[in-house]
């Protein structure tokens, strides 16, 4: 039921992002959302693995943790050509990673709506809105 | 010198981006760019032609435009220790960009106070500050 998968997503504190715990494997996660975002309409431009990563570059071991970067690109092409530096705010990461106080899978996707308020641009609240409720909905749908 | 070179990077007025506009083509920038935040230890881990992208996703026409994915991992790192869920600020994007408007080549990168801000954790602004500095270093290096 709709109403049951959006009351699991919630505003984490830090009112940057959008926050959902699941009952999956961190890899299973990364598949799932990866999927619900393309019936959404993202494709996900870039990839960061963040625990390879800080191994290889500093030889710290981190919790498993993936930077996708989801871009829908008719949204974003409304977006940039109304605010041609909105790219410094693009693609929307969307994270998975495993909890490590919890070691539950966590998936989080910032959200747009925060990021469109440090623009003080308002032509560009419906594009946020719209990506939320798309955000939003991916989430839910994992 | 370096105060004359600081004075060419602007904080633009949406107040998320410090931008310089550069006399250099589009693909000098994006050389120079990349090889003078490499000097403040940024490594580039994405990188996304938004003109292409478009093109291909959309059979839009955009000015040429890259965004890159900047990362100094030991700054990273002390990052996502203090706060988990900062992944969904990261990395830190540059853009280059022939502007639409006059031609000329602009570089942006994004504000790291500005996303801290949005966090409200106090222990994250020294990190911020750090990585403020090391990107105007890296434009007005340019």
């Amino acid at each position: 039921m709709q109403s049951a998968q959006s009351a699991a997503v919630q505003q984490n504190t830090a009112r940057y992002g959008l926050v959902r715990q699941v009952n999956l494997t961190y890899g299973q996660a990364v598949e799932r959302v990866t999927a619900t975002l393309k019936e959404q309409g993202f494709g996900i431009l870039t990839e960061i693995d963040v625990k390879k990563t800080l191994k290889a570059k500093l030889d710290k071991d981190f919790t498993p943790y993936i930077i996708l970067g989801a871009c829908n690109p008719p949204l974003a092409f409304r977006a940039l050509s109304a605010e041609i530096d909105i790219g410094l705010l693009l693609p929307c990461n969307v994270c998975v990673y495993e909890d490590p106080a919890t070691h539950k899978t966590v998936i989080s996707a910032v959200d747009p709506q925060t990021l469109v308020d440090l623009t003080g641009r308002k032509e560009l609240e419906p594009v946020a809105a719209e990506v939320r409720t798309k955000l939003m909905a991916a989430l839910a749908a994992v």
